[in-house]
């Protein structure tokens, strides 16, 4: 089974730059997540910097939370240097169901194949063209009903597509992993899911597999998710807490915590 | 007399999605309040979305921090897809006395009749067409200073008029509360009104009477955040206590601390 | 030696408004840190507004963090308002190396002759026409490398460059100081430079020698991140305190801690 101790070393010894372009509720969060993890995050958004940008960055995020016409230019085209680079990046489709200019910004850059793409169950299952019952942000359906959604989106992007809630489920298309950890406090904190969309990121920037990298990505949050809330009286001590343990967990303490399992 | 702990059960029972055209400073907080609380917060303000997004909202808030003319058509257009729907929504001036652009933009949401409108003392009256004393998005006034201009502003827009401070005052135009709590650190804290508003539509969002759903989200806000303060050693602490507070607070808690009076 | 405890006090007497033109990731934060440290905060950018609002104010900062070409307009013409006023700005040129709209950008900025210039090593050598080697918003240089940059850039501005790191250095062009203080820490955590910018406006907003009220804000940041730092366990524990710390630090134990030398 896979040890994803390896992929948090690798990760905090390169402390790779990760070029995001997040929305509006996530930045400051998404920044401090990254940073408290051992990556160096930049928030780049503008259409007259952005894909000059990404040229420096080792990885790059997507996400479509707060977008306009105008940043989906400046995502298209900084997602764009990264294929022609070589280099990652990761599309998180937050709300897709809930509008049209979400499902037409987001077909886009699915289109461009992403090399991960991370949502809740509603979101995964919205893009792989299956009738969810998100509401809004949220998710509405189980991870496990996303299961064949996830396979066929990853299919068509040629990637990886990571479905995150209660468990995680991670697939290529042809393998999968189930991912446990994490904590229901988690859902009364926003912007959880952005964050963890630049962990991936991240994990991504080291080169290696990025099936791997994201299995032991989430393997990692989830595990500074579960300490956190051990410690926790609610969800603002949580988030304090949150920090210090993505800080302080080892690549030791993720491996003998074994979350990662066969799906 | 008010027994604010109904509406604060039947929030946390329905969970309402609730839709923020918010500004930038506050939005992440603003979520997180929310989530706490029990409601299902969306940040979304980009033109090409937010009336539609507001039709599957249950309330929506509308706040002027940092907005600008493209902002103002899309607060104007989801406000009136609430208007159409007969569903609730909330107007925050955020330093309406300091430039010519906030008061125009205020003057054109309260014309369309909100269904509350929360602000400190200086923005009220400003919007009353009173002079306040207010200096950028402080409020220079006190809220028995604003009283009559409350009671002016609800009865031209037909709505409830909330002028929030050391005490509360809740007025529809006619009939009037004060709400007593909070705590002064709340003003060594950033985006606390801001974020009230949020909860202030939250429980507007039952369909129940504007009047008393408002007097109960400040009950249940100035609970919160007097207990906050007591475990609190300054301002950072106690934004961490506040959101664990606004988590762990019972419709019981709140009808104990018995914070509404007849104004 | 300079006794930074005065300009703590009097910054706290007046409590002065800062307009802050700031990055996304930073406003919440950097308003909280203001209003703990006992100033009033506003984050204003719209071009609508922003010219309009920097007259009300006491001092402005300029954060190209996040900027775009409607910002920048907006930031040359609320310079321009205190330049006429004689109220003094500071410029925080974020990532000034990354990009060439942040390059351009600052220079038009730089040539308007902000009161003070505050920045990591990299970016003052990009700014004074040295080649940093800074990764995209980092510090890939250390202060002591700055001090010949710093120099000929207050020369070229005729204000003030405080270059901050591990320890800082301010100059006016002739004279100069190093501040000792803070913790590594600090640098796992996001947006602590850019809410420092906001800090030494507030303490040049009283309108004594820019030199010494930019000295005096950073020894007070310095102690507070010190204290901070030694009570908490993590990046998440550290934020929360550093906010306590900000409220609590008095003038006395500023200068007790004597963080001021000659350099």
């Amino acid at each position: 089974m896979l040890n994803p101790g390896h992929y948090l070393d690798t990760m905090r010894r390169d402390g790779p730059l990760v070029h995001n372009i997040t929305n509006y509720v996530a930045m400051n969060v998404m920044a401090n997540v990254l940073l408290a993890a051992g990556a160096a995050p930049a928030m780049v958004h503008a259409r007259e910097e952005a894909a000059e940008f990404a040229g420096l960055a080792r990885a790059l995020t997507v996400n479509i939370g707060t977008a306009d016409p105008e940043w989906g230019h400046a995502m298209a085209e900084s997602a764009a240097v990264m294929n022609d680079a070589g280099k990652p990046w990761v599309l998180d489709p937050v709300g897709v169901g809930a509008t049209a200019f979400r499902r037409d910004l987001s077909a886009r850059l699915v289109e461009m194949g992403p090399t991960v793409v991370r949502g809740n169950a509603s979101e995964i299952m919205t893009l792989a063209g299956e009738a969810g019952r998100g509401r809004g942000v949220d998710a509405g359906d189980d991870v496990s009903d996303a299961q064949a959604a996830a396979q066929a989106l990853a299919t068509r992007t040629g990637g990886v597509v990571a479905v995150t809630g209660t468990e995680d489920y991670v697939t290529d298309g042809t393998r999968a992993l189930r991912i446990t950890g994490g904590h229901p406090l988690m859902g009364r904190v926003t912007v959880m899911g952005c964050s963890l969309t630049g962990v991936i990121a991240a994990f991504c920037a080291g080169g290696e597999s990025p099936f791997e990298s994201t299995a032991a990505a989430l393997a990692y949050y989830g595990l500074a998710g579960q300490r956190a809330a051990a410690k926790a009286q609610g969800p603002g001590t949580f988030q304090v807490h949150f920090l210090d343990e993505l800080h302080a967990v080892t690549a030791g303490d993720v491996d003998a915590a074994a979350p990662v399992h066969t799906a």
